[in-house]
């Protein structure tokens, strides 16, 4: 329940970072403040090579990534681990195939979330992946079970040791990147809706940023409910696909007031309304709720303004901080709940409780994880940029495979063309506007993005062999 | 949902009043602070007696309790109206049997609650009789139907003209009393409970003030789900009753810090706490709650401190208002929620939703309102300080039939000993508490109620046979 319970994981992987060999940091990158992977990417490069071939105790080695100190995105540094963890009674080691991201993962990097110890640590909520050994006492997993993991923290590494309850088996058909896309997003979305929410039939509910991971499994969520409708926000590239994954009402939040919207179309407001802006977002879901309505806010996203801590915006969020009365409630016969995946740690039967739901919408095919992208651990920064600026339809996920040699060339020439694109973006920006710029950068990244894709799609083709072996 | 929409019967009670000859207020009695039933009966005594056999239009008359100002319990005056109210499209006229009393009922009387519109006007939210008309429009309602109503305010009168909607069909075997008593206790319940709370098996509940209306209804709807845990709270002499209602654990507010009793079984906490007190006891709530918990705030009785308003008592419920960061909410994973019936008008849809549910529990043997005492008109006041001190157990009703001339002498009777009665206790006074003196005028009470109870009893077998012709 509080910090007191932490899961075992945590305490070894403080030890293993611990271990690490300081000469292990990247040490011939020039200081750089936007273009990390390709620093980690070299320190990584060697020991990432030999880590499936020796895996004795002592020479047991293993990539991880490391938030080294509060900023920017380049402050997640790809390191190499030497020694195997051991594992207490009740614990699993798993070797971890992807890993999925998440906003209090960037806003651990910047010191907004403290449930993440202090740096250096490795960041990561959820994973997925293969048993690779059981501790004592551990009775419902076994060697070779292809697992999910949802951990406080500490699971962008490829070697993680969890406690074997924080780990859930994955269903037949299930890749490992739905996997590792899975817990943290529809848990969050499934006990807003089902537990504070108690979404029924015929009700209606708004989902913010509905091109999110969240807002994706919200929408899925509330579709196997009968009759309800969901007005969702996104930028208006992202209208077609959320209309699709289910959304009612898609709602252009960057030029339209979704205040006005929603009352256009439901004028005595809302049953449901998931929040995770904050500030006076919270206000204005506040006043859009119905009599017996209920307001779910679930973070501060209004909070993140660029890579680093902006305190102006930190600030902004706190004055505008919600703060409701009974008095006010009663009137109005509203709730407000507040909800964190993250600080649930403990509530082990509450979230295996909605997992297996969960699971069993998947087998009915009701639901289904949307993958934005996957990106190697050495493009971790890209990966946080992507979901920062809010490009993402769907979950952004990392993969433990190495990198093949020929796209980390690739990587490198982007590297360069992105510090030119950004010199470029400089002289713009006295032109034009943050939006604007935004909206450019979006669509550059865009044309880059399907080869990215496509190349991922083929090394999936070849990744289920393996795992028969 | 606002004012606006208020029921139509509102504005007829209004001209209803107005139609009130002055002369009928009561002039012969010397003016009294603490007895006002007396005179009330007096007044009321002969037009009351030619009710039923004159149903004219124009000499059409009947008898309506009148909040004539702000302040204690001889502020509600029985009065005589004159003029058979028209009916709107929609509406029916009911003959009103029985009327409950509630908390909102003591609140207003001092002021305290702005759903009632100022005085002159009649109090009362819910009431039990037999459709007398019906207005066009109305379908599902005709002559004879025995129906609960629940209104705004307004139905502590003979005759009370309700939207046909606001009014529900009694089923077979409840009785006048029964139906009087439901509405406003089950809805409030079973909303908190199944829409804010979503009480699910296992869970465990708080339910202050486990003696009152609300009290037993919900810890009878507990007992509806598997394996649900009530705390109670209620003073010892009521734990006998209480438990075996189905109060697993029932705690002496009174000699006990109930958040310790609470602690001591359910050291994690609680799921749902209904909390009908406000002040510092919602903040005592929140920090009992459990990961996922809800509070579910539906008054300030700690307002209530002596039959007129008590200033300190309001400041100081005001200064200790709960007000709620969104931050603490998220990090607590906690829920708050206000409900209060009286600002639900307009919410027919769900209201009739619950009541449909409430009566198949009903129908099923799950739930029986239980009565605590009834009165009669004439009585009202002494109908409101037991209830204000706490004395009941279940719900306090109100009853329309004339009060038979020997219990008029009675009452007197009884009116002179509880002066003697009050001179005696200001001696006491001196010597004793305030919480002893309470106990003391109780017993006192007590012993008192039963003849009333049985009478009350005997009144209630004839009644069937009148409703049949």
């Amino acid at each position: 329940m509080s910090g007191e319970d932490a899961p075992a994981q945590q305490q070894n992987a403080v030890d293993q970072k611990q271990e690490t060999k300081p000469t292990e940091e990247p040490k011939t990158e020039p200081p750089k403040t936007e273009s990390p992977p390709a620093a980690a990417a070299e320190a990584a490069a060697t020991p990432a090579a030999t880590t499936e071939k020796v895996p004795e105790e002592e020479t047991f080695t293993y990539r991880a990534l490391v938030l080294t100190g509060y900023g920017g995105y380049d402050k997640v540094k790809l390191q190499v681990k030497k020694g195997k963890p051991t594992l207490k009674a009740g614990e699993v080691l798993v070797r971890v195939k992807a890993c999925g991201l998440n906003f209090a993962d960037l806003m651990a990097r910047q010191g907004l979330y403290d449930r993440l110890p202090s740096p250096p640590v490795t960041p990561g909520m959820e994973c997925s992946g293969v048993v690779e050994a059981v501790g004592e006492e551990v009775t419902d997993r076994k060697v070779g079970d292809k697992v999910m993991v949802l951990n406080r923290f500490g699971l962008w590494q490829e070697v993680a040791v969890v406690p074997a309850n924080h780990t859930f088996l994955i269903p037949e058909g299930m890749s490992f990147e739905e996997a590792a896309a899975l817990p943290v997003n529809y848990i969050t979305a499934y006990m807003m809706l089902f537990d504070f929410g108690n979404l029924r039939p015929n009700q209606n509910v708004l989902v913010h940023a509905a091109a999110g991971g969240v807002g994706i499994a919200a929408t899925q969520l509330c579709k196997t409910v009968k009759d309800v409708t969901v007005f969702g926000t996104a930028s208006a590239s992202k209208h077609e696909t959320i209309t699709q994954g289910g959304v009612t009402h898609a709602i252009d939040y960057r030029t339209k007031d979704y205040v006005e919207e929603v009352r256009k179309i439901s004028p005595k407001g809302l049953d449901i309304i998931l929040d995770p802006l904050g500030g006076s977002d919270t206000h204005k879901a506040y006043n859009l709720l119905k009599p017996m309505g209920k307001l779910i806010t679930y973070g501060a996203a209004n909070m993140l303004a660029g890579q680093k801590k902006n305190l102006l915006a930190v600030a902004k969020n706190w004055y505008h901080q919600f703060s409701i009365h009974t008095l006010s409630l009663i009137q109005g016969n509203k709730s407000v709940c507040g909800f964190h995946l993250g600080y649930l740690d403990g509530e082990t039967e509450l979230i295996t409780e909605a997992m297996n739901t969960i699971l069993d919408f998947y087998k009915e095919g009701k639901i289904k994880p949307r993958i934005d992208s996957t990106w190697h651990l050495e493009q971790v920064g890209d990966a946080m940029r992507k979901m920062q600026e809010r490009n993402n339809i769907g979950k952004v996920i990392l993969t433990t495979e190495p990198m093949p040699e020929e796209e980390k060339k690739e990587e490198t020439k982007k590297e360069d063309k992105k510090e030119d694109k950004k010199k470029e973006d400089k002289k713009k920006d006295d032109k034009k506007k943050d939006d604007a710029k935004k909206e450019e950068k979006k669509d550059d990244k865009k044309k880059e993005e399907p080869k990215k894709e496509e190349k991922k799609e083929e090394e999936n083709k070849e990744e289920p062999k393996k795992e028969e072996k």
